[in-house]
């Protein structure tokens, strides 16, 4: 096999490991740089392949490449844009190859979630009918934790351990005040469909008792008077209740909770999350004091504290990319295949891009609590390696020391392209 | 002079190093023991004094102890209860006296704000008043850094190094999405009267650029156009804008901006903070798409992202604290002095309690940029050194190891009292 070089593109929502991710597949590429050649990044995710803005990372130094490994945020830039059916996007796709061909690229790497391994998946396909050779490798990001296949998707490990510490750190906080202050907190945490985040807040939880007291989760309908009646039931037994609600928690009729809170002075949709709403509706029927807190890009991007076991999948896929890559392995995603819960074990595994494509994992029933409000043994055993073990960054002037990359651009080649 | 007893009590808002204090001041006295006796702490802060419910801090181990200095919340419980002026609340100071003799104890200690400053001073004029001898001290803490005399308040260098780093992280996180997605970010910070919580976030701008870009103080009035225009032109130079908004930012009347987004559904006052109604308001005039975050309870309880500085502060002042008692320095809060900047050097000085109560430090003009949307290179120096230094707690299964005490009461003395 000659030297070919490679296209690295980040999409979607960027996390707190996507730069890990990036980092071994760079370091990678660079120990097999007599078979692998330049890796071009997408400036903003595949937006850079369509527009030919292809950033040499070979411009970057060893000591800038490496500090990916600590760096949340998408260093290249990603972009939400989703190509359709080859059918449909024929001229995108066929964008991709001629540009792909004119700057000799021939791996094609997308680090993403379910629609950037059906992006991956076409990649390939496309290649194969126009004759091109490309070998088109997806590998797993996803905060959501919904991609199947893979035991767990690199990004979310470090947002549960963000979202159990906060939660039990703000428990600490709220059990202090509750006699004459605050007695209702909500988190408001990420996840429209699935409920791996909310559900990571359980680990929290070391004896009965502790917050958080209520989650609630988007495959479970969430049931106004129900809630409310634990909502008094924790607050008369422990003094106060932390409730952690994922931002897709809806009723039985699919209407997001978030949705509910009516329409502000201006006819607008509320402007709020779930956790305003749901605080509300506590303070209508009790009258308790509460507080509500909303984690946003906060959970997403806090790689001050993400897991290191999350650091190293996240880092160890992007090598496996490449690895497989230069194995011949076309059209594969590499994933995380646990071998045992404790003490954990884990493995690199691989699945078929053809499988991968939009089938997204929620939450199995085995994982939630037979009253709806919280999570199972089960669920814990799944959960608890995830995020184990801290990786600081460095730290300079008390701040995490992030790099921010050159980002050159390497010379278009091409007439403009208009998408 | 022969041993006698000490009352401890935690006082309004709790933070992250509110127990580094308790630590520095139980370990202090476990060595004094043959002048100071048993600690005991109010449990829920003064309420503990008045209703005789005195936590037995001797019947906890010197390990336990020693984990108050890395365990946020407030261990003994905190209170929002305000003593009124010796005429109005005269019951009360009597009562305390009476459990103080109860129990042999003749040191009064009150960690907490302005309002516990003032109520340690009264607690030592009344003690006079009665010929009870007691040594009242006030200790500072408050996550608002609105005290006077102090140089800064335990608390509020950790809630400064977590919203500087938040911010930095969160940008990361815009900046990578804004092409095609996010464009405004707006994280809400808590601070109601003084903006030095919002202005630590300027600390995350290392070069000109840099996040955040816009920074609204209560101490600015809130001029609506020319924030929307200042969010546009950075949107226009930067391609996204990150904006942290103090909860106290006002409008020229004074009327808060949290309080301007109307009524919901059910004609109560707009739910949310001051985040979602800026957002709103950036999405009304230019359309862009945004995100917001409101860090509420998990800023000031984030210990596992404590400065190290503030943890050391904190500690301190509770060991000046007893060291002052048995000095027979009666009637005065221990402060920090700093001695200088760069290097950073501090010592404990020493304020009158009749001085401090009640005197709110607001963020000095000097401080504030000319365009009223960030802050100057004066205030950078003062911030910069309070949140220098990493101080992680303990992990255990990839969560902080928080203490939580068997908070045993000793036994009451006295009938019972109606608060």
């Amino acid at each position: 096999m000659t030297q070919a070089n490679a296209f690295y593109a980040q999409s979607g929502g960027v996390t707190a490991v996507i730069n890990a991710t990036a980092c071994g597949l760079i370091e990678t590429a660079r120990r097999e740089s007599a078979r692998m050649g330049t890796v071009f990044a997408g400036r903003n995710g595949i937006l850079g392949a369509l527009n030919e803005e292809l950033i040499d990372t070979s411009l970057e130094s060893d000591t800038a490449i490496a500090a990916l490994r600590h760096t949340p945020g998408g260093a290249f830039g990603s972009c939400r844009y989703k190509l359709r059916s080859i059918e449909e996007s024929e001229r995108q796709y066929r964008r991709l190859i001629d540009v792909f061909a004119a700057h000799d690229i021939r791996y094609f790497f997308y680090n993403g979630g379910g629609d950037s391994q059906d992006t991956a998946h076409k990649v390939s396909l496309i290649g194969e009918r126009l004759g091109y050779p490309i070998t088109a490798i997806g590998i797993p990001k996803t905060v959501d934790n919904d991609l199947p296949f893979t035991d767990s998707c690199p990004g979310f490990g470090s947002v549960a351990k963000y979202v159990a510490i906060s939660t039990r750190e703000a428990a600490l906080d709220v059990a202090s005040m509750s006699e004459t202050s605050t007695k209702v907190f909500v988190l408001e945490v990420m996840g429209r469909h699935a409920g791996w985040i909310a559900a990571a807040s359980g680990l929290a939880q070391e004896k009965r008792g502790d917050a958080p007291h209520i989650i609630l989760l988007p495959e479970v309908p969430f049931d106004e008077e129900r809630f409310l009646r634990r909502v008094r039931e924790v607050v008369e037994r422990r003094g106060y209740c932390v409730i952690v609600a994922s931002e897709g928690a809806r009723y039985a009729s699919g209407e997001f909770v978030a949705d509910a809170g009516g329409k502000d002075a201006f006819g607008h949709t509320q402007l709020g999350g779930v956790a305003p709403v749901i605080a509300d509706r506590v303070r209508a029927r009790w009258g308790y004091k509460y507080h509500w807190a909303v984690a946003d890009y906060l959970q997403r991007s806090a790689r001050h504290i993400a897991s290191a076991v999350d650091v190293e999948q996240a880092y160890a896929l992007g090598q496996a990319a490449v690895e497989f890559a230069l194995a011949g392995r076309n059209a594969v995603m590499p994933t995380i295949k646990r071998l045992s819960d404790a003490p954990y074990r884990w493995t690199i595994g691989e699945a078929p891009l053809a499988r991968v494509a939009n089938v997204e994992r929620k939450m199995p029933k085995s994982h939630i609590s037979a009253d709806g409000f919280g999570i199972t043994a089960k669920a814990r055993r799944y959960l608890a390696p995830l995020i184990e073990g801290e990786a600081p960054p460095p730290y300079r002037n008390g701040l995490p020391d992030y790099v921010r990359l050159d980002n050159r651009l390497t010379a278009k080649k091409l007439a403009a392209f208009e998408i």
